[in-house]
């Protein structure tokens, strides 16, 4: 049972976007820019470190919903983000996109634990400074998601199918919507 | 040195603003709901509960930056601010700001650390449930905005008054025209 009175059937992190509407708006336009806008990283691979942090996180709620969104991205390849999951350094992704989930890995830990070797192997993988930057960001970002969801106790369906509908509404339509969608069917 | 190239003489997460306004712009607009906007704590409250936070994560530039703008709200009692961050159970504040610290200190440490017991605590206290939302959101916010200024290796001066003076300007003004700001100091 949530911690404070939510708007009930609406999953995860978005009760909380009915609940709050002020911090609601900010928090979707921050998803977008780093996960869905137009950049360098493709929307899969940004997905994946969102996912691969949440599960480092053990969250359930983000971790299944942004592997969805990722495994979408993919071409439907669900094997691939529980590889990335369970153990990336030997999953079937690029040399450049294991240097920054190791980097995400140590933003997760602390910001502290990130070592001027941690930038070094992504550098020599081919990463530009704004791809660094946004992967220390979204590895960031997702430690306050996952607080936020896990911290208020929300509600979160077990099972994946309703997942892989969202899913697929995300990753084409992008994160700036979800505010006015969940406030609709908080009624 | 910052992990990636910064605008120099720019203090912590203004160098990431002025690298990079799309997510500046987000952030800064979660920041002021979450401590300047008006509500039912105080932004003294507000302030303690991200400097506590960010002392947990041993950020110095965002604990010392909202430690002072904390103390600005408090009528200069850097004194208190020290106290909260060293032992809050034992220091000059309400009884329900103690019970949200505690939360807060339990979302630090990871979003299922907080029991039932936490909130019953806070609501004992008084605290309403938009009050224990925002005290959540704002732990896990800083769990982001500390990872993102540390993780990157940002540069912070070490000297308490520049930090007095920026922060008497955002406890008037907020955190809105930050990033234009750092933006217009980078050049």
């Amino acid at each position: 049972m949530p911690h404070i009175q939510l708007a009930e059937g609406l999953p995860g992190i978005r009760s909380l976007f009915a609940f709050r509407p002020e911090t609601a708006k900010p928090l979707c336009e921050l998803a977008d820019v780093l996960l869905h806008a137009s950049g360098t990283l493709t929307p899969g691979e940004r997905e994946l470190i969102a996912t691969y942090v949440s599960s480092q996180n053990d969250c359930h709620y983000c971790q299944t919903t942004h592997g969805a969104i990722a495994a979408h991205h993919l071409g439907g390849d669900e094997a691939l983000v529980l590889e990335v999951k369970r153990d990336f350094e030997h999953a079937g992704v690029s040399a450049k996109l294991k240097a920054l989930l190791n980097l995400a890995g140590k933003v997760q830990r602390g910001g502290q634990q990130v070592h001027p070797e941690d930038i070094e192997r992504s550098r020599i993988e081919g990463a530009t400074d704004q791809e660094i930057h946004d992967t220390v960001l979204i590895a960031a970002a997702f430690c306050m998601y996952n607080r936020y969801v896990d911290g208020l106790a929300t509600w979160a369906p077990p099972e994946i199918p309703g997942y892989r509908e969202r899913a697929a509404h995300v990753a084409e339509h992008g994160y700036l919507g979800i505010p006015q969608a969940a406030l609709a069917e908080a009624g």
